[in-house]
């Protein structure tokens, strides 16, 4: 069991479980699928005109997950990663879903940006793929996102995703399932109009090779080849010979289409507009099924936080030199935070692990904001930290990153509606004592202080005679105890 | 008359008109003051605890507004700059009050950020004292924020504006006027938290000048020479004279202190408690006066738009450097933008040469957003604009550049509630119907594309042969269309 790993995608099409062996070959860990589990759900065809899921397809979707959740029992929760795509990006009652849904699955669910899906797509196609020189097109039409990558071996050179799927395409534009010649113009218009934001950029890099990862293009192409219409791949020539069937038929009519699967032709004519428009777009000419895409993608993301080469660490470093941290001055509050923590007496565990690395990383990053302005650079930073492209990060992850971020200073009334958890409490407060302790950007000697938490309660300790000598520190203090009493802490400043 | 500017300073503690002559010598243009008026408001005194500002103070101020406003009776809005700092920044009812001002002064006012008031202090300052290749530090105290600067020559190297001024220290610290010997340490403790944050840095920095610019180092001054408390300049051991005798009288006794004025008498405390704050956490041993100051800042600014040296365009194009802006796309939509405008035939004058500068920069600027994500970067685009320090754009400069950045693509309702005018709408379609036409980012043949703008209507004329050739661009046409009917505007795609 030690060498498993489990990936789950909840895509707004359907959800896959994969589990994954780890393997090391000549000292490289290599992944070795063991199981997979596919489930057709089309949560997308379950959103409402305002984007509220309906009761109909959350249901469906915790009966897969409840399946899921029986075939991973027993794994250790830091072996599991499951990620929640742009249906949950979208859905506006996600925040009663996600609870449900992670009590089905038993293990927490990540929704991830656009842009990190993408990341992951890309490194779960090119794992599958043979080594090679060439730049390499991923086009991965999801349910409710559209996922369009250039990467040369590991290196992706350009990442985007567009707001289209099959899903949402079908409903937008062949409600009732009606296939007309005039519908599927307006499809491809549409889907023209998001690749052309795109396509300069890209047909300017230019590739030797294309790749379509989703269950739309393995749809297609089953299509394509089984009805006769290609001999090779997706071609533009095979796609237009299979719409003018389908504007011929007025619809979906499985028996004509051999090689199609039910749940695939609920959401053809959506995928088909969309791929055409990427063909014209992007001028592609053959375009060959691309394996793995984002359940592989996550299990060796996972597998490189395990062996301590955790993406999110390279993306902060990143961060701190795309907006000129003072690196010294976070070199500072990162240690005497992370000193601060240890203190705490947290029980050992994930929660504690991922608090102190959240910790060390907001240390890193707390005055990114001073790149747009000083006044209020908090709030700035807390806006970066919450919409930036952070590869590794989950939406959650940055959401608390930037619940630090704005809390590191200022009055912390601010946070109260966020409702932190006592332990985040405490882990805000070693930032801002460490920060508070910083504020001369000096390295000083070493301060007498230390911290004790209980329950509710918070005590620092610190020298007397050195407080004494240190009269605005003791003022500063003074301050921070107003606040943590307003926050619902006990905060006794107790000199030694 | 021509060669004449004006200067009008609302800040938190008094009012300032200066006007100045413009010399011209050796190819050079200096300022001359002919004319200085000075009016103690006590503005901030006005602030109740909700930042609101009360109807006697705001009465106070008109008053002074109107007397300024027969001053300039006759200038060109051109030649006249009012600015408003801090009380003005964070006063809750200033979309109030502005209007009533502006009609009392009979020209616009602008409210600027703190970056801006440093800067144009620094300017100010600057432009009085002999040329020197010494660094000098400058402190502002204000009625209710506090600038401090290290510049050379010319240029600033540090710039910081702190949230802390003579009237609301007095305020906050002296309530009913009493003082003690511990209403001074607090109020001083405070204030040496503010420096703390930048004493490091510009103490690394250092410098062999020292001058003090606003009417709080004027007043000190004057204190403790009459009083015989100092023989040359602010020092500490002086302003601790001073402090003793205050303590020891309990209050600010007018008949025991020569040199003061009854006006400064009245935030004497909170003024000498930041200056002293100042000299312990800057380590500043003589404090020399500094003349000019923001009025004088402002001034010499305004000299430079009027000979086309515009801050604000090298503002905009540091910025889209830092933003590593797409220099291409930005000149093709730009040059598009300002075409059509051209064509919306608004009537010559300010209003419209604002707006069309305004059209420039946001089109060099409309795709910073990008550096944050990619995914609603026109919001994050309009974050950065509205927050950003961004020499010589005011408040207000920057709300419409934000906007315009906000507005130039995706849907329209999301303006509505700022209300934008008819020309500011129209502006804004010309910024849109550019974006549009230059989606794929690269040069094509210019296009057959005009409009005409009558009323709320808006026709766009294109070419039919061409129209039938572009589907693409007929589709989003389209779609632009049902927006602006949405707003309120009719909108007619002619073929021509």
């Amino acid at each position: 069991m030690d060498h498993l790993l489990a990936a789950v995608d909840l895509g707004s099409n359907s959800f896959r479980l994969s589990i994954g062996r780890v393997v090391q070959q000549d000292g490289i860990a290599q992944i070795y699928a063991i199981d997979r589990l596919k489930e057709s759900v089309r949560l997308a065809a379950g959103l409402d005109d305002d984007n509220v899921i309906n009761e109909e397809a959350i249901e469906r979707a915790i009966t897969i997950l409840k399946r899921f959740g029986e075939r991973l029992a027993g794994f250790h929760p830091n072996r599991v990663r499951a990620v929640a795509t742009n249906t949950f990006r979208i859905a506006r009652n996600v925040a009663e879903i996600l609870p449900r849904a992670e009590a089905a699955l038993g293990f927490p669910i990540e929704v991830i940006a656009g842009q990190e899906e993408a990341r992951l797509i890309f490194s779960g196609i090119t794992s599958e793929l043979p080594p090679s020189a060439n730049r390499r097109l991923m086009i991965d039409i999801g349910g409710g996102s559209t996922e369009v990558i250039i990467g040369k071996g590991f290196q992706p050179l350009h990442m985007s995703s567009l707001f289209m799927g099959c899903v949402s395409y079908t409903r937008q534009f062949f409600v009732d399932g009606r296939i007309t010649e005039s519908r599927m113009q307006q499809a491809q218009f549409a889907a023209r109009r998001e690749f052309e934001t795109i396509s300069g950029q890209y047909r300017r890099t230019g590739w030797q090779e294309a790749y379509g990862s989703s269950g739309t293009a393995k749809g297609l192409l089953a299509v394509l080849m089984e009805g006769g219409m290609s001999k090779k791949g997706i071609t533009l020539e095979g796609m237009e010979k299979l719409k003018a069937k389908l504007v011929k038929d007025g619809k979906v009519i499985m028996s004509e289409l051999p090689g199609l699967k039910h749940d695939r032709s609920l959401v053809l004519p959506g995928g088909l507009a969309i791929m055409m428009a990427a063909f014209h777009e992007l001028k592609i000419k053959l375009m060959l099924p691309g394996e793995g895409a984002l359940r592989v993608g996550v299990l060796y993301d996972l597998l490189g936080r395990d062996s301590q080469h955790d993406k999110r660490d390279e993306t902060v470093r990143q961060f701190m030199k795309r907006y000129h941290v003072d690196l010294k001055q976070s070199a500072r509050v990162k240690r005497a935070a992370l000193g601060f923590f240890s203190q705490l007496g947290l029980p050992d565990g994930p929660d504690k692990q991922e608090l102190e690395r959240t910790l060390g990383w907001v240390a890193d990053l707390h005055e990114i904001g001073i790149s747009i302005a000083h006044d209020d650079y908090h709030k700035h930073g807390a806006y970066i930290l919450q919409h930036a492209d952070m590869p590794g990060f989950s939406n959650d992850d940055q959401i608390m990153l930037s619940l630090f971020a704005l809390g590191h200073q200022g009055k912390l009334g601010k946070l109260q509606a966020r409702d932190p958890s006592r332990d985040k409490w405490l882990t805000l407060f070693c930032l801002r004592l460490a920060v508070l302790l910083s504020r001369r950007r000096d390295d000083r000697e070493p301060m007498p202080i230390s911290i004790q938490a209980n329950g509710h309660s918070i005590r620092v300790n610190a020298d007397e005679s050195w407080l004494q000598k240190h009269p605005l520190t003791e003022f500063s203090l003074q301050a921070e105890k107003r606040e943590w009493n307003k926050a619902g802490f006990e905060f006794e400043l107790n000199p030694t």
